[in-house]
């Protein structure tokens, strides 16, 4: 017989692209000039954004850390992977240095997944998915890991509550100036990283999770009162250039046409920190721990030259779940079929200017708390915080109230959705009238969504529910060297309790 | 003796260049895509601010229509040029149908003064400068009017508070669907009379005052529904498509290079309109009628090819009064002497880069609410507006509350001004401790500032005090052919009442 055969083009047959996911801590919708910052300090994300494609519905799966991220490198919503709490209707849980639970050995995360495409993935910076040794990244599918087990390397030498697993001293944080130089050595890592993947050819995934924007904010010397907006705008414009000079390393190894990259956030700016240690969620309404559009949206950019159009815009609704799919399929890999995924492949939208419908889950804790369909969002439930708290002075909305909305009671709505249309109102100030046929003709389409979505809701076992002083760190390895390690007290468990 | 003899170079031969200001009316800062819109509909002028520069502190010269348009054109404070009221403390006066007064003779208008140049002017659109004869455009400078005397050519055929000068009927807006067709005519109005100018030669100064974004807002059929952000949405997608088609035919003559176009608005979004009939202030506080940034930072792009560096930022403080000053500049002329000019030459600032130090006075009415020195901005008086409009339901600032700043009743700061610092807090929720040092040496300069401010200032005849009915337009030229003409009231002159 005759027999033709080719072989695989090119572009089948080459290596999956690198991976390289730029998540930021705390920042907001409204911190980037591309995003309309008033100030326009991010030349370089901004440059990014017009060489790559900005999504403008981009969502995150929480409005806080560890719940966002646990989200991200399982693609599945906290309340699927346990990364949240039954302790009390509607909470915010998170791992702060006494939680006793973390990411669950049954949960399967990208850079697991990835090894099975050749990927090295790293991590540098924030974890935020457990402390104890079982939940750290080496034990979860990254090959290296530089950085905190938890938020920052503080608090700084903080007896009380120990974080750091190895550096007693050697990161500081100057809580007066400001100053760190943090930025500066995960930069340098990433940049030594890159390098060295670069020279040998496997494919990488860094997942360079830093924390400059989280308070207690800091940046470096160099950085510090170069801004317009103070301290915080200092750690965004040396983020801002961290991410030029990487973009620009990729480009002179000539790597940046086979190296995926994506910026994103993992919650709202946490408006209870600003102006001097908190962003700006643009006119979006309230921040971090909240699920109104200022907790939740979250600026992003696609950039690989060569493959996405530049000075792209997508109004595709993406959550950072999908990045979790979206690398797998640019890995050449499939999504575990074993349970329930919630990321989607964004590459249709990205690549091909496609839309997908899908719809963007608002959860607090426990509680779906909203839905958006379309343009049309809705919440069955509305919270900022508690009486108690706010009359402390304790605000995620600050100098925002709007009435029947941004309650401080729990207030339920799941008989009859407040509704929002965010095209006409993106800063949810306007209920849509009960009555009008506009209401009803949306509510329709949102319900059927929010029965699927709840008819096949399978919650995983809560992790958040249990914490320990004694599961603190109050011996980390290293400690024995510098002399400082310290006793922890007796085991003491007990349910977290999450104000809010 | 050896004569050496040179010919003026070709820059300084050349003919002054053509100006075209294209003013919005009640569009807001965060209205454009290149500001931060969250639906990035405006892709002709985010190309026009990647082409020419982007202002991000401009702004004008009051929160409210005739006087913002008054100040544009006589390079003066309402303050200065009469477009006040003395009928009661801080308000907000403007030019409706039974206004007695308008723009007085005495001022000099920016038209008039170009004519010494050779300047053929024309105005499209929204005069409001006064409607009585008297007043009317052609009386002050201008050569050419297509538009109206007040604001839209509406209240349309409302018999009660006549408005239009000769068209009844001709110019219909349909106030149930939103449809007119106003902006494509006053487009077509544009390109005639460039190519009727770039025919003739003489240079050009045409003031396109558009009013789609105004409510009642409009939009022409091919743009109703087009938008994410509703009818308002519509109208800004037809004026960014038209003000796309106004610069495409400047190239296509080839005199963009002689064409300086200049972009803003007359003041603030409108939130008392919004989101049907409003735009967006983007993070400022409030709307129109008020001194927060939210009335009065505008939207702002210089364009200019081949002279204005293309994707230049500029944090250049200015005001819509600069605009006299700096087409005067265009034109080789220099403002009147005899009078304070409170715009200044933007020009070093647009062509080199300059930033020069200037304040911003934020008035309403006789009273200066506020001033901005550098990144500061303190406030001697707060006002929204009263209790009683309040209660009503008249809200300037839905859905924000800054207690102590958004006050609803006049609250005088004089000896102790609430003092912000736009970089860190754009949104004006954070006044500065008055303890701080801070707070201190900012409050030293900008006292200084408005002593001298204050020393020098002679407030103008205000012409905005007295109302009569029987000034409307009853019986405009061409009523008679239309059977249409109404009989006006006995003359009652009375002082307006100016509510906020």
């Amino acid at each position: 017989p005759l027999c033709l055969c080719w072989a695989l083009g090119p572009a089948a047959a080459s290596a999956p692209p690198n991976l390289l996911l730029l998540l930021m801590d705390d920042m907001g919708w409204g911190d980037l000039g591309a995003f309309g910052e008033p100030s326009k300090e991010t030349p370089n994300l901004d440059q990014m954004a017009s060489e790559g494609m900005l999504f403008l519905d981009f969502y995150t799966a929480n409005p806080l850390c560890s719940p966002s991220r646990a989200a991200l490198l399982t693609g599945r919503l906290p309340v699927r992977n346990g990364f949240y709490t039954t302790n009390a209707h509607a909470r915010n849980a998170y791992t702060p240095q006494d939680i006793v639970g973390g990411i669950p050995d049954s949960e399967l995360l990208l850079p697991e997944l990835l090894k099975k495409a050749g990927y090295v993935s790293k991590i540098i910076g924030k974890w935020h998915l457990g402390h104890r040794p079982q939940f750290h990244p080496l034990k979860h599918g990254f090959d290296e890991w530089f950085g905190s087990p938890n938020c920052h390397f503080g608090p700084f030498d903080n007896r009380a509550l120990p974080n750091i697993p190895v550096y007693y001293e050697d990161f500081k944080i100057d809580l007066k100036t400001g100053e760190a130089n943090l930025t500066q050595i995960y930069l340098q890592e990433a940049l030594d990283f890159i390098s060295k993947q670069q020279a040998s050819q496997q494919p990488f995934f860094l997942y360079w999770a830093i924390d400059a924007t989280h308070a207690p904010v800091y940046a470096s010397k160099h950085f510090l009162g170069t801004s317009q907006r103070g301290l915080y705008g200092d750690a965004v414009r040396e983020i801002d250039d961290s991410i030029g000079k990487i973009l620009k390393h990729l480009q002179k190894l000539g790597i940046s046409e086979n190296t995926f990259v994506f910026f994103t956030s993992d919650n709202g700016a946490a408006l209870i920190s600003a102006p001097k240690q908190g962003g700006s969620n643009g006119r979006f309404l309230c921040g971090k721990q909240t699920t109104f559009e200022g907790g939740m949206r979250e600026p992003a950019i696609a950039w690989w030259p060569g493959h996405i159009p530049a000075g792209g815009v997508s109004r595709q609704l993406g959550n950072v779940m999908d990045l979790f799919t979206t690398s797998l399929s640019l890995a050449g890999l499939q999504p575990p079929s074993d349970r329930q995924i919630d990321g989607i492949d964004l590459l249709p939208a990205i690549l091909q200017g496609k839309l997908i419908d899908r719809p963007i889950f608002y959860y607090r804790g426990d509680e779906m708390m909203a839905v958006r369909v379309g343009l049309y969002k809705a919440h069955y439930w509305t919270w900022s915080n508690s009486w108690e708290e706010y009359s402390k002075g304790i605000d995620f909305c600050p100098g925002q109230n709007v009435s029947g909305v941004t309650t401080h009671t729990q207030e339920e709505h799941t008989t009859l959705p407040l509704l929002f249309h965010l095209g006409r109102d993106p800063g949810e100030k306007y209920p849509l009238s009960f009555a009008s046929d506009e209401y009803q003709g949306a509510m329709e389409r949102i319900s059927f969504v929010v029965q699927q979505h709840k008819a096949t809701m399978v919650p995983g076992e809560p992790q958040l529910n249990v914490c320990d002083k004694a599961v603190m760190n109050w011996s980390p390895p290293g400690c024995e060297k510098l002399g400082k390690c310290l006793k922890p007290p007796k085991s003491d468990p007990k349910k977290c309790f999450w104000p809010h």
